[in-house]
Parts: C-alpha cells; sequence; structure tokens
C-alpha cells in the first residue's frame, strides 16, 4: 500500500539534520524506548522458558493444551491491569491474545502429536494427494503404523488392509462411492471407515453399505497447507457404531481441532452455499475482472482496506488449485440449480437499478439489514478489527 | 523444581481434582507466567509514558508524528533480539506492529489535531450530513472557524460565505452541481472549493464551471464512524491552482490521511469496479441468502474462518446507511452498464456448470490464475494472516 508519509512543516525542514536540543532530547529518549522493548523482548523469551517447563509437564501427566478458562482469567488479569496503569485494555488484551495463541501453537507442536491409539494400523486411500498425504504425516508423527495406497496399489490390497482399525478415504467426491465399495471386504468388521470429502450424504450412504462396521464421515474445513490443527473445524456426520469411532475423534482433538456434529443432510445443505455457491461467485468476480482487464494493482493504490481484503479473497482462491474448486462447485445437479436460482435473483436486483429504483432498493436492503439482524453489527466490527490489523502489517 | 521424576502414565488419569505434585508445579510454573506478563504491562505503561515526553518534543517543534524509518529500524532491532534468543522473529514482528500502531494512534490524538491555518474560516456545506459533521468536527479541533450550513440555510449564505478559505460540499452526488452552481457567486475568488463525493468527473467538473478560483475534488475512502484518521487514504483530483489548494492536502496529511493523486477520470473508472459492483455484488449475495432463509447463524458454526470472514464482508454492509450504497450504485449509466455485463459473464460461467465442463473451467481457473499473477499468492498469505487473527480474537 501507499506508505507516503506527512511532510513536516516549513519550520521543521531540514531540523532532523542538525544537532539542535530537541534532537538530543528525542535522541534520549528514542534510547529509554528501545531499553524497554529490548527488556520486552527478554520477558518473551523467559515466558517461554516456562511454557516450555508446563509442556514437560503436561507431557508427562498426559494433560490438555488448552485451558480456555486459564486463558480468560490470563486476559481479565491483564485487562485489570492496564485500567490501573491507564493503558487501553483492548490494546493491552490484543497483544495479550498475540502471545497467547502462540504459545498455545508452540504447546500444541510437543503435546499435539501424542497418539490416543498409538501403534494402530491406519490405511490412507488416496494417500499420495493432498490432503491424503497431510493425514498420512500427521498419523505418523503420532506414532500410528500408518500404511498408505493409491489407484496402482489394488493388487496388494489384501495384505495393506490386514489388521487395519482405521480406513480413510481421501479420494475425490466422485470416487469415494466406489473406492469404498472395492475396498470394504478386505477390511476388518471392526475397522472404523471414513472419508475426508467436501459433500457427506452420498460417501456416508456407499460407506454403510458396503462395510457393516464403524462408519463416520469426516469434512476437514481447511487445506493441506495448513500448518497448525489449532481450532481448525472439522464437521463430523455420524454413520454407524458412533462409539467405535470416538477414539479417532479424541485423535483429532488432542491435534487441536474443533468437532461439530451434523447430520449429512444438513452439512451438504449448508456446503451448498458456503462452498459451491460462493466459491462460484468468488471464481466469476475474478473472471469478470479478467475478462475487463482491470489494472489491479492501480484498484489497490486507490482502495480502503476493507476493498483489499475483499479482493485479497478473491486472489486468494486463484493462488490454490482448481480442481479442488472444481470439484466443489459441480458436486451434485442441485448445485447447479442453486446457481441457476444465484444469477436469476442476481438479475432481478439489475432490473431494479436499470428501473433506477433507490426507493425499492433502500427498502429491500433495510429489509435484508433486518433479517441480518445482530450478525452485521458484529461483522461490522469484526471486519473493521482485521482491517486494523491489515493497515498496520502490510 | 524440575527434577521431580516423571509420574506413571495410568496414575495420571482424573488427577487434576487432587493436590498431586504436578499439580503444585504447574501452579508456580503459572504464577511465574503470571509475574512476567505482569511485568510486560508495567513495561507498556513505562513505554507510553516516554511516548508522551516525545509527544511533548514533537509538540513544541511542530515535528511529524509518523517516521517509518524509525518505525523500520526498531523492528529490525528487535527481529535480531527475537532470533538471538531462539524465538519466532515474525511473532515478535506481529507484537511490536500493534505496539507501534498504538503509540502512532496515540501520538495523533495529540498532534494530529495541528491547524496548518488555524483560524482561517471554513465553510462545511451539507455539514449536517454525517460526513459534513465528521469533517466540520476535524476542522473544529484543528482551530479553524468553522461555519455550517444545510439545506435551510441558505438565505444566510451572504454573511456564512464571507471571507471563507476554504468551502467543502458534503452533499449527495446528485446534488453537487446544482449546490456548486449556487454557491460559487458568493465565495470569495480565491476560496478553495472542493467536494467529497465517491465521484469525481461531474462534480469537478461543475465546480470547475461555477467557481473562477482554485478547485479540487477529494474522496475520503473511508466512512463517519471512522475514529482515526491514521493511514486512511483520500483520493486527490486536482482542478484548478493546485499550489493554492496545497495548505488543505497538508492539513489532511497532518490528520494521518494518505493522499493519492488521481485524475478524475480514472477515479470514476476505477471506483465503478472497486465501490459500484463490488458493493452490488455483496448487496445481491446477501439478498439471496435472505431470500432463501440461509441459516445464517448456523453456517458460521460449520465455516472455515475463511468464510466467516467472506460472511462478515456481506454482513458489514447492511450495518450501513442504505443511500450511501444506494448512491454509488445508481451513479452513472454506465454503472449499470457493467453491472449487466457482469451478470452475462455469470451466465456464462454457469452454462460452464450446467453443461459439467470441468476441464474448461480449470482451464479458464488457471489462465485467471496466471493473470491475477504474485498478487494472488499475496493475498492468499496476508488473508491468511488475517484468518489467524480472526481464529484467536472471537
Amino acid at each position: 500500500m501507499n506508505d507516503q508519509k506527512p511532510e513536516p512543516r516549513q519550520a521543521a525542514q531540514g531540523d532532523s539534520e542538525k544537532s539542535l536540543p530537541h534532537k538530543a532530547q528525542l535522541d534520549q529518549l528514542r534510547e529509554e524506548i528501545d531499553g524497554i522493548d529490548k527488556q520486552m523482548v527478554d520477558l518473551l523469551a523467559q515466558r517461554r522458558a516456562v511454557i516450555q517447563k508446563v509442556t514437560e509437564v503436561k507431557q508427562q501427566h498426559e494433560l490438555p493444551t488448552f485451558h480456555p478458562a486459564r486463558e480468560e482469567n490470563l486476559i481479565s488479569a491483564r485487562r485489570a491491569q492496564a485500567v490501573q496503569a491507564g493503558l487501553d485494555p483492548d490494546y493491552v488484551e490484543d497483544l495479550f491474545r498475540t502471545v497467547l495463541r502462540h504459545s498455545r501453537v508452540g504447546q500444541l507442536d510437543t503435546l499435539g502429536r501424542r497418539g490416543v491409539r498409538p501403534g494402530a494400523k491406519v490405511l490412507v486411500v488416496g494417500g499420495r494427494g493432498q490432503m491424503g498425504r497431510f493425514f498420512a504425516k500427521w498419523f505418523r508423527e503420532s506414532d500410528y503404523d500408518v500404511r498408505v495406497m493409491d489407484r496402482d496399489d489394488w493388487p496388494q490390497i489384501g495384505s495393506l488392509a490386514q489388521g487395519v482399525e482405521l480406513c480413510m478415504l481421501a479420494v475425490p467426491i466422485d470416487l469415494t462411492a466406489d473406492v469404498a465399495a472395492r475396498i470394504a471386504p478386505d477390511l476388518p468388521p471392526q475397522c472404523v471407515l471414513t472419508d475426508i470429502t467436501s459433500l457427506k450424504r452420498k460417501p456416508l450412504d456407499a460407506m454403510l453399505h458396503s462395510h457393516p462396521g464403524p462408519v463416520v464421515g469426516l469434512h476437514p474445513l481447511f487445506g493441506p497447507t495448513t500448518t497448525t490443527m489449532d481450532k481448525q473445524i472439522i464437521v463430523v456426520s455420524p454413520g454407524r457404531q458412533f462409539e467405535q469411532c470416538q477414539w479417532l475423534l479424541d485423535q483429532l482433538t488432542v491435534w487441536g481441532n474443533v468437532l461439530v456434529e451434523t447430520p449429512a443432510a444438513e452439512h451438504d445443505e449448508i456446503m451448498s452455499i458456503v462452498q459451491a455457491l460462493r466459491h462460484f461467485a468468488t471464481f466469476a468476480f475474478g473472471q469478470f475482472l479478467h475478462s475487463r482487464g482491470v489494472p489491479i494493482l492501480r484498484t489497490l493504490e486507490l482502495s480502503s482496506p476493507i476493498y483489499r481484503l475483499e479482493l485479497a479473497m478473491v486472489g486468494r482462491l486463484f493462488a490454490q488449485d482448481p480442481a479442488l474448486y472444481a470439484e466443489i462447485i459441480f458436486a451434485t445437479p442441485e448445485r447447479q440449480g442453486l446457481l441457476k436460482d444465484f444469477i436469476q435473483s442476481l438479475q432481478r436486483n439489475l432490473d431494479l437499478v436499470e428501473r433506477g429504483d433507490k426507493a425499492e432498493f433502500m427498502e429491500r436492503f433495510r429489509e435484508i439489514a433486518k433479517w441480518f439482524g445482530p450478525f452485521s453489527e458484529q461483522a461490522l466490527r469484526e471486519s473493521t478489527f482485521l482491517v486494523d490489523k491489515l493497515v498496520h502489517r502490510f
């Protein structure tokens, strides 16, 4: 972004060159600031050393990384101290949230690798794809006996599937049903069968139909480039013998994930909006910018941080895997219907603009605002907070 | 205290209730952490006290608030210290960026109110609207002699306009030309005439046509709820006698704004994308969610932080003034044409989905990704940074 700096007034011009009394005074104050900042980094280093001891104790006693009540107490104490000292408590909270997150992620690096069922045999099917490799790595680091198979390994299926306690299907959506049917006969009946695709109803039906044992559908809402699972969400759609699947869910929780249980049908309906429609709209916006040859960098210079953020949401899509987005957008005929409805609704809004009917536009606007309810105020607050971060960071 | 032997694994189950050795150990370590955190807040308070002294010196000698080189040196020194201490330098930089921004905004609160031409008479037309009140307040706090007029004050125009050195039009876009024509005859010829609407070509033409003196068009890219002007962008479209307008631009800079100079025509073209199209697309997305009765809060529970952020961009629109968005979207016939093109291009993308042509979709995707170039990687990085903030903050 454009980092023009304010010009000093005429009187101040060139002052910084000469060694005037105020220059010496400022230099001395700046030295004081540097001394304070240095002490702060020293304290951060001390803090990390203590956290390492905490981690060791937790590791020895198998205690959880994350202690929400402890974090909130800590924040409250620092906020109270800030008020006493005449500092803005939100500012102090902001700093300590960063410190806590850093320490949490650091602890997870050590504690979050603990295996809930170490030594258990895990078969990752499609284990050479991005998500497959991702999960294989996490299981391996938590001391599971991980086997990986891909399309060329069917001849070895007998030995690969022998004695596995978990079989995870990490294959594209449109292959999941076939792969489930083909692999199920070789799995031990007590093996947990799961998939990680972004649809749940069809894959879950296919798994339940092919395998008589425990079945659970998972949808991790993150990509393979994620380096920490801290607070990442995984949707869990129960299939059969949920208790037998519990150890797998415990493992995901130990890694730091947050699990949200949802029936497969509800999951699919919500994802058609959250993923298919949203991604289609974002793709189409990027495609339009491209087709018009819009000068992206120049628009950024002339933009509020909020537009920069909006454009970043478009740009980030195109830094990712086209196949993944194609899979999500093209997944089901219902999704095509949804997109069609969306474009018709856009067309109706355009009619309004072409008629120049501002009054009707504003009335619709207010109606939608009412429907969004308190969410829109919260959205304004959250996005403003983020925009502040963006302004001071980039 | 660290030389205790590890507890056997089984013994740890259910320990947290009882006061076992490791419990006492953890308590002690947590006390150490609290002590460190307390010292950090003490240092922040000390830092603020020194910054106040810096502010006083700067105030006495009319020095600028913001010193980019000084900020970057400070960050570099802390990063180097972090590496020495075995800390993640990005983490330390992140913390100090927050500290610096806080200190900059705090200094701006004092220094940024300085009037470049204190005592000068400023007339804000439309001064009872939101943006009008906003600017009137800032001029007043910088010791200008501020007069405000609104639609009922035309009878007093003679006395209100007498001797003014700046006349700022803060009226809706479609009134700007009329108001300029009506007020110009009463302005002193050397008065600077400016407007703050989100279009620049038409208002600038109207002002140039009505007033023979200095004219400059402004477009502040922020709303009236902004509490700091720190690094806020204002687009500047020169009209006539640019040097005579310089003191106004200096004043905006002292307040903390970043000015970007742009010809009116280029401004309007870029804003049709950055504002009109973007706002229309966001409005239409919200309208569609409303028309389908999508359960917003449930979708948030089942969503990645990136969707939460995307939905926040939609929600925040509806927390704001419908008239403002109507004005931007309905501004010119060219904008309607742009929206029409946009919907046609969406329709073509839908055709692709309806044909099930994944290959073509992926090819287009790659082509657009190439066109976005390094921006998409940067967008991914920036938005991931923000998503991290969102995860640990809300």
